[in-house]
Order: C-alpha cells, then sequence, then structure tokens
C-alpha cells in the first residue's frame, strides 16, 4: 500500500461519516506548542498563530501529513480572559493557517471552541455569551466546515449546542470527562444523550483522560445513545498520556500535571490499539487531544490503513511494526522489525526510584 | 531577568570557551524529526532538508529560541550508505539553512561530522575517507564556524581529527561512550587524552547514554585530562532518555530502542538538574542529543540563567519552575507553582504493568 | 499499657461481640506452614497435625501471643479428596492442639469448616455430606465453642449454614468473594443477606483477596444487612498479601500464584491500617487468612490496644511503631523510631525488572 | 529421588568440605524470631533459648528439615550490651538446643560469634575480650562442632580470628561486606586474604547483602585468594532480601530496614538460582542469613540435590519447581507446575503507590 493523499473533492464531515470512512482527528497543539517554546502553560493560549504563525502552520503540516482530516483552528476560547484587542485578529488569523494547510490535503476546517476556560471560571455570563456570538461569526465569514465544541460542564453544553446551531454548520460536542460522569454526576450515557438532543450530530470525548479510559466512556456513551434509540456519529480525542490512576476530574489532578507527564506519554504502538479498539467500539472519528504528537496521529492512519485503504504522507518515513529497523547491523536490532515484538513489550521507565501510579491531588 | 538575546558581534566558540562563558548546545534533530515525520528510523537520514526544508528551519528556530548557541548542521554522515547524488546538494543545503537560523540570533554554526554509520560498518575505508574530505570541503566553503566530529570507535577518532585540523577551524570532538570506556576497553580518561593529543580543542560525550550516566562519563573523562595535565574545553550531548540501565554501547541495546522510549524521556527538571552539575563539574559546552526537545534546551538556559546573566528567548513563554501555574482555579495545581514540589516530584509512569528497568539485548 | 492476658473466665463469642469487644481471629495455616515445610502447596492438607504436631502447636501458640482470640482447628475439610483412614483422627487431634493452646490464654476455639475442596469440585454430593456430618459430630464430641464456615460457592452455603445450626453452636460463616460477588453473580449484600438468614450469626469474608479489597466487600455486605433490616456481626479474614489486580475469583489467578507471592506480603503498618479501617467500618471480628503471620496478627492487636485495653503478649518483644530503633548507633535508623516514618513509607521492591501489577490469568 | 536424610556417623565440617560435598547452612533467627514474636527488633537478642526454648527448637528443626547440615548457636554475641546475668545461661542453653536437634539428623553444631554489636559500637575492650574468652569457654565446654566468627570490622577481625583458634576447633570467619569492601575500605579480595592468613579454614559473606551482591563479593574474594596463591573454603550466608540499591554498609541503611522489607524477600526461585551461581562459583558452604526462611534453604538443598544425591526431609512436602499444582482445577494454575513458568515469572508487588529502588539514608 503506497502512502498516498486522498484525491479528489473534498467531502462533508457529515456525509464522510455517512459513508462509512474513517475521520482522523488532529492532535496537541497547546501542550506540543509548549514545548516547541511559542505557548505559555498556565495561560495556555494561541497568540502564536499572530506572533509566530511559521510554528503554528508547521504543526498543522505535521498533523496533516501524519493523516489528520481535520484542522482544527487553532483559537481563543470564548471565556479566554486575555483576549482584548487582538482576539478577533487571532481568532481570524487561525482560520486562515488551519484553511492553507487544509488546502494541501484532504482535510477539513473545524472551527474550535471550548467553552469553558482551563484556569478561570468566569461569572460574567452576558459578556461570554457575546464573545461566543462575536467567535461564530469570525468562524461563519471564514467559512470553517464544521464546528467543534469541547465542554465540561453540563449546563452550558446545551446552551453552547444550541448557539452553534445557529451557524448552519454540522456540530460536534465532545465532553471531558470519564467513565464516572460529569461534574454534576451526569453519566456519559446521559450526557450523550443530551448532547444530541441539543443538536450535536457527533458526540464523545476529548482531553482530561488517557485512551483507554476515553474509551471506556465511549461505550457508556454509545450504550446510552441506543438505550435511548439516538443516532449520533462517535468522536473520540483523547489525552495521549497513560493515566489510569486519574480521579473524576482527569489529568489535571495528577500531581504530574502538566510539567512532569512525560513518562505517561503513549507509545505508537498504544495507540494503534487505541485506534483499533475505538474502531471496533464503533467509533468512526478518531484523533487526540494533548500530548497527541504527529507521529501518534500517523499511528492511527496507519492503523486503520486497511479500512481506509490508503496509508498517510508521513508513512514514507516510517516503516509498519518496525520494519526499519531491518537491516541494522545487530541481530538484536534487527529483531525488533516486527509486529509481534512491539505489541508485547513493556517498556521500562528507567526510573526505579519513581512508583507507577500517583494519588490525585485534590 | 528580562528574556533578551545576546547582543553584539559573534565571538567565535573557542572565544566564548575561553571567556568562561556557557555555550549552549542545541538538540536532537533525528528522533524529533521522526516524530514529526520528516526522518526515517532505521536509516536516520536527513533528506529532509532539501525535502522539507521548512520543517529542519522550524527545528533549527525552536533550538535557538530555547537558547541554543550553536546550530549544527544536518548532514549525511561520511560514512552514510545511501548518498549517491544527493550526497552533496544536502549537506550543502544542511550548511545554508543552519546558517540562515544562526543569523537571526547569537549562534554559531558547527558542521557535524559523524564518522561511524549508525547502521553498517563501511569496509570501504579509501571511500569513507574521500568522502570525508568532500565533507570537510563544503563545510569550509560554506564557512561553518568550527567543526564537531561525533565518534565512537577507537581507531578512526585519531584519523578523524587529524584531518579535521586541516580545515583550519576549531574542532570538538565526543564520543558515543559510558563510564565503562569505547569499544576496545580504552577508558574515558585515556580517551579525553588521545582525543586532545590528536588536535581536539573540545572534548565531550554525546549520543548513547542518558543525562546521569554521560555526567560520570564526563567526570572520568576530566580527571584522566587532569592526570596528563592537558588542557580542553569540556562538551556533554546527552540523551534525553533516563538509561541507567543500559549496558556498555548504550541506548540501542535497550529492548525499547527506538520505538518505545517514550516513559524514559527527561523532564525539564531532570534536566535543569543535569545542566546545574555538568556546570558544576566544569563543562562549559552543555547540549543535548537524541531525544532532547527544544524545552530541554530551553531547561539549560534558564538553570544557568544566573551564570549568563539572560534567558533564552523561549522564556518569554515560560514560568521558571511552574510558576505559570500560580493562577489556576484549583488551590492544589497552584501548589505546584514552586521549585520545591517539581525538584520532588517522583513522576509516575502510568503504566504499572510494565518495570522501571530493562535488561539490554546483545 | 503493659502486655497482659485478659483475665478471667472466657465468655462465648456472641457474649464477647454482644458486648463490643474486638475479637482478633488468627492467621494463616497452609502457606505459613508450607513455608515451614509441614504442608504440601497443591494439597494443602493438614496432616502435620498428627505428623508434626509440635509444629502444628507451635504456630498455634505465636498465634495466642500475637493476640489471637480465637484457635481455628486446622481440620481436613469435609469434601476433602484424600481424608480416608487418617481423615477422623486428623480432625480429632486438630481440635486437641486448638484445644491446648487456646487453655493457655484468652482464646476460643473455633471447629473450622471449608465445603469447597480448593483443587477438586467434589461431584459425590451424598458422600460430601455424610462426610460434613462426621465432622460436625467430631466438633461436637470436641466440644470446640463455635463453627466458622468458610463458603465461596452460593448454594452449597445456605446447606452447610443449615447444618451448622444443628450443633448448638454459634456458626460463623464467610465467603471468598470480593466486591464483584460469588460466582453466580451474587452481590456481597445479598449474599450476607442469604447467610443470616440461614442461620449465621456472624458474617463476613475469608481469603482470596486483600486487605483492602475485602474492607470493600465487607462494606457492601454492612450496606446489605442494612437495607434489609438484619442484624449480626461482622467479620473479616483477607490475605496478607496486596492484591488490587485480582480479577472476580482472587488471588489464585494471579500469576504469582502460589509462589511468588513474596513482594505482595503486607508489611505490619499496611495491617495496623486496615485494622483501623475494620474496626471503623464497624467489624468486630478481625483476623486474617493466607499470608498472615504471627506479626500480623499482632498489629492488630497493637492498632486496636486503645480500644481494647491491653497489649498482646508478644508485645513483650515489640515496640509500638518502630520504638524499638531508638538506640541504634546511627542517628537515621534512630530517626525511624516514630509512627509517622513508617505510615509513610513506600517501601520498594529491589526488583526493578519486575512490574506493580499483574494481569490474572483465565 | 526420594527424600532422604544422610545416613551414617557424622563428618567433621572440613572433612565435609575436603571431599567436595555442599554443606548447607541454616537461615534466619534474629528476624524470623522476631516475626513470631520472641525477639525484640533493636535488641536483636537471643534470650528467647531461656524464655521460649520450644520456639527456638521449632526453628532450629524446621531448618535441619529443610536441609541445613549446620545449626548454628543462637547466642548473645560477646559485646552485646545487656547481658549481664543471664548471658552465661542463655549461650549454654543455646548449646544444648542446636545439639538436641543436630542429633536428630546430618547436621554439625557450630558456635556463632557475633564480635561487632550491631547496635552498640562498645569501648571498653577489655570487658569485651574477657566476654569473648568465656563465651569461647562455654563452646569449648559444649563441644561445638566448630566456630563462626562474623564480623564487619577490620581490627577486631584479626584479633577474633587469632583467640578462635585457640579452640582447637575449625574456624569460619564471615564479614558483613559487600563489593565494594570494608568500612575501612579493604576489597573483599584482602580481606580473604588477611581472613585466611589469620586462621580462618573458611572465609565468605554474611548478612548485610542480599544473594545476587554477596555473590559479587564472594568472587572477588575468591579472585584475592586466587592472587596470593592462597587456599580456603569459600561460604556464604547472604541476605533472603534483594538490594541492588544497598549502599557500602547494606540494608540497615534502606529505608524499609527493619520494618519494611517484605517486597524484597526472594521467592524460593530466587534462592535455586542464587544456589546455583554460588555452587557454580566454587563456593562449597551455602546458606543464608536475615530473612532466609526455612523454605529457602529447602530451595538449595532442591537445587543441589542432583550433586548432593539426596533431597531433604521437607522435600516430603514440596512437589519440585511447583509439579504440586499439576491437578489444580483451574488449567491456567496447573499451568505453572513446571520450572520454566517460575523461572521466568517477574513477580508483581501489588504495589503500584511504590517504586522499586530505594536511596539509602545516612
Amino acid at each position: 500500500m503506497a502512502p498516498a493523499g486522498r484525491p479528489g473533492a473534498k467531502k462533508g464531515i457529515l456525509e464522510r461519516l455517512e459513508s462509512g470512512e474513517v475521520v482522523i482527528g488532529d492532535g496537541s497543539f497547546l501542550i506540543t506548542l509548549e514545548k516547541r517554546g511559542y505557548v505559555k502553560a498556565g495561560l495556555w493560549t494561541p497568540e502564536a498563530v499572530i506572533e509566530h504563525p511559521d510554528a503554528v502552520r508547521q504543526l498543522h503540516m505535521e498533523f496533516l501529513r501524519a493523516g489528520s482530516n481535520v484542522m482544527q483552528t487553532f483559537t481563543f476560547s470564548a471565556s479566554e480572559d486575555n483576549m482584548e484587542s487582538k482576539w478577533e485578529d487571532v481568532n481570524a488569523a487561525a482560520c486562515d493557517l488551519a484553511r492553507e494547510v487544509a488546502g494541501k490535503g484532504d482535510a477539513l476546517v473545524a472551527g474550535g471552541i471550548c467553552q469553558t476556560s482551563v484556569y478561570k471560571y468566569h461569572k460574567d455570563e452576558a459578556r461570554i455569551k457575546k464573545l461566543f456570538r462575536l467567535q461564530l461569526e469570525v468562524f461563519v465569514q471564514k467559512n470553517v466546515d464544521f464546528l467543534i465544541a469541547e465542554v465540561s460542564l453540563h449546563v452550558e453544553e446545551a446552551v453552547g449546542c444550541g448557539s452553534l446551531k445557529e451557524s448552519d454548520r454540522p456540530v460536534a460536542v465532545t465532553m471531558c470527562i470519564g467513565p464516572e460522569g460529569d461534574m454534576h454526576d451526569v453519566t456519559p450515557g446521559e450526557c450523550a444523550v443530551r448532547l444530541v438532543k441539543a443538536g450535536a450530530s457527533i458526540v464523545g470525548v476529548n482531553c482530561r483522560f488517557g485512551p483507554e479510559t476515553s474509551l471506556k466512556t465511549m461505550k457508556l456513551m454509545k450504550e446510552g445513545l441506543e438505550r435511548a434509540g439516538l443516532k449520533a456519529y462517535l468522536m473520540v480525542q483523547p489525552l495521549g498520556f497513560h493515566t489510569p490512576d486519574c480521579g473524576k476530574e482527569g489529568f489535571v489532578d495528577l500531581p504530574e500535571y502538566p510539567f512532569g507527564l512525560e513518562p505517561r506519554v503513549a507509545t505508537r504502538w498504544d495507540i494503534q490499539k487505541y485506534a483499533r479498539e475505538a474502531y471496533n467500539l464503533g467509533v468512526r472519528y478518531i484523533g487526540g487531544c494533548c500530548g497527541f504528537e504527529p507521529y501518534h496521529i500517523r499511528a492511527i492512519a496507519e492503523e486503520l490503513a486497511p479500512e481506509r485503504g490508503f496509508l498517510p504522507q508521513a508513512s514514507e518515513k516510517h516503516g509498519s511494526w518496525g520494519s526499519g529497523l531491518d537491516m541494522h547491523t545487530k541481530p538484536w536490532v534487527r529483531a525488533r522489525a516486527r509486529r509481534e515484538y512491539w505489541e508485547n513489550l513493556l517498556p521500562a521507565s528507567g526510573r526505579p526510584f519513581c512508583p507507577s501510579l500517583s494519588k490525585p491531588d485534590d
């Protein structure tokens, strides 16, 4: 199977899902650009789209090459505090960058809205609503292909979905929840039902929990929808970190957040396993969130290449299941050039003084 | 201390070291660009400088912003197998890219030579020597500021250093060895002595071993030079991975190499500790090799900012010791905005079914 | 508080529990005597009471000194396969040994019945019932103070309890279940209800799961009884091993069972924590099963000494919370002579090549 | 190979070693009897031989059954502080107990001398020497078969060995050192040489370090003796704990000492490996120290049964390499009834919040 782009005119997100295609999301912007030097941890804001557009474009390009079908705009969220003057400029520029790169391959542009500020819960609801509407205006003006709202709290989610429908674009809504449900103890199944009733065409989870945990949540969402007799496309964009020890509010409470998460980073093989399980569960929009590097996205695209019929461009530079090692001078390294080896590897941390799990703070 | 570039005309590498300055090297190209989708693991060759110059330029930029004073050319090594036609073009382009980015800040260009092919030990010595001379010609023509030769085997190293001196540029030679010495059981101390006698102005280690292990090797090199009454500047560019369980030939023999190293990635705090210890040991050229991401280089620059008198540009986007968390809504996350917290964190792997150490293959 | 026995005439088991006393059970016989060389793993039979009575008496003595108020007879179970001729002799001798040692302190004798053979599920129900009645006859003849039936399967448990009541002695029934319930998915709460309805005065769990897990099960049993408006005394006798990774059928499925469980052995401090939590949960019969050594039983007695008003005899040889270290020549060892030290210790395994959790076989 | 005692008249220790026999030592008294409730941690004194002779006799019996050829007297050491009045009585009684049990099998009695108090370094040298002579008098009077002196400090060791020779009995001297040598930086090789020159017939190490570490020390001792052209029998009695993270002074400095060592306890399979390696190294007196339970000694005897020609008595109750599991009802437990399974098992700690190694205190 030769690496290849997907030729022809672009289908919309719902057409793709309707026809059974796998849509591959993109990965981590905030955490990845923090490590590259363009985002400040704590603030987590996207002014880099103006200050350092090359860096943002480059990351979009890497995800596109890795197989992403969606370029999510790297935008200020509606409730962002330090938005003032440059807020509109940043959001507009983010749309342009996403569109520019999307045009180089088979990718759509998704306007990304995160209604809940990570660091400050904003009391001034009127102001938020106004900004929210302004943000939608930018997205409509810049003609994004669809919208992704990432929400965590129950009340806002309904409001958000209602407003988003006015944009006359397909709406995906994902929640930052784990199997235990949202902050008001609404189960994932019930959450999914409410999201669909509020107008979301695609529902799922993003961020806060690792791949395995997020798939458990997706299973509960799927079952909830089935019980309610509702239909929606499923979408999952988990952390690129292993978090079996998370509490209800996810990785933010882990002592390693955000500057000591390295030992938890998933391998490409972990992600291939995740992609396969997501697919088997019926999820067709499969991507990642914080910690998902371009090679993780490529791992999704490689795992699902048999179903999709093609490999992503970046597979030009990647031998499937370690096959690039088959010429190594050392026979024991050559012996790693096979699927069974990497599927069964239990990678050591190199940190014998560290535990394998943490207790979440609170 | 405000982030700032280093103003004024550029001093040469030896002038800097002579005057007691700390020189910060750059980090990982092969492994980092592999994850970004531009280098093929197994081949580990730099054709991206021609195929995807934006990606290579961007990584140079990130290291520059992070505080690197050296842009090492991303060049084919002299004994590279698949060099043929495009070999010269790639090496020339690599020089241009390094020079372009170096010109945007206080960085020198180092011509990077790796005499030993990672994957194939080349028997045709005459051919290697010829290519080696050709490579030097490119470096001279492109006017690199100095040369860095990364060598692992004893015999070649002497040959290499001899030839390099002809270039009339300062020569740094680093070996890929650990505390146990080279493949012929020459101790690090003796290796350092021979390197200096062969003409190297700067000696040290790079790659193959993690920060702690590499500093042990540096200590032995330093003691060897002292015993021999020789003087040279010391340089260290270790892996960005923890490898306390490495055997004599380093991380290549670890079962996790190269696709399962994630849990071993150093945190920024690990690197600050490393930078401080390197400095205390008397090393003044401090950088990284495989696995060193831009934020690791920034960690060196931040740790040594008191000695250097300035912070790197990328510290615009980084609060020292986690201070960017001091506005978080959760009090237990705010409590992480302090040095003591991160210095004492023992980060969990999130992988309870994995061990903490591995046995090297062989 | 000076170590002291409990003076005066012996109260029965129900009188003790009725008056609010803490009753301390004994610990591990099969696994402990296996390590001492008197029980064969795989068979797990008690012929040592005849072959090596000194060894069995000694272990009873150690538990008595450690604070046990119950000497459970070390008897063949009713469905034991290899019982034939010596079966009755062994059971009678086991009663005599238990009675002999119980007479040296404040302990009762409990006739111990394990209806389910560990290794073979016996089909010949008529034979089992006959042997079961024979066993009860021995217990009555030897005048045990009460009966403890350890059951795991739902159906038998009811039968067993019915028969036991005929003995005219108080009956305790414990199940080898975890929080997920019995093999037919009957929840712990429902199990407890059925046991009480079948005539058990004391109900709880034993074996198969570690202390933390067993307390979770006890909580569910307690809640089940409360919901049903039933009253019974609660009893817990868990493994002395940490088993957070157990599946539904407990430690037998863990790959370490039975010859590699060493790294899982609880410390005395783990057991003090367990005893306190059991007490706080309202459990008043607190002991142990496989893996509970005499010092673990002592840890229960020391933790609950404030409530009971006295220490066990074996505390003559034990400084509370490590206080015996306060004269050590090394200051850093003296610094361990305090409660806070041991309560917070996270003990290393000394096994960096081993994981911290296992996947159960099945 | 049927379990069997070793018939016939007893040969002396040197005759046995001279003829190439493997001599199996005994195991842990202080730590084992502490867990059974008869020794106080911190004091670590043997008054149990008078207070609870049954408990001490029982432990001797277990080691005898497990295959020990040596019953080492459980005696106060010469420099013990709290010895006063009962000191002589205890030492005499300890000899009687050891002799009584030795008479039941093929075991010799060794008078055990530990010159260095664990907890207090005694300044009154004259008093120590007097007590030391008194102790030797007891051993001579009680007619022990040979002497074992366990020493850790360099100076005393010479003195001790000199005095011991006066007893006209073979003398074994073991040091509590690791590969780094004694407290005055005398290497293991040099230590061994000095011990032999001072009159020891058997030299080696005991206590303080785990099996693997102790074998490294033995290798150095052996090489030292070979270099010096000296001959002596080699003896090893390590901890039954894994201590790869020990510093120079051994397990006392580990944070887990002495009440949190459980996760470090060796399995029987670890000990079989140790026994085989000790044998291959040429060591013929193989036993254990703190943490060595009877089943660990049995593991030595089982591993070396092919060489010795017989199994120990306690193997009546032990199927080799887990063979006792071959009738289990669960097929996956039956699958554990084989050597390969247990040799390759990497046992989990069940403690995901704990590290695998510790840093020694000091």
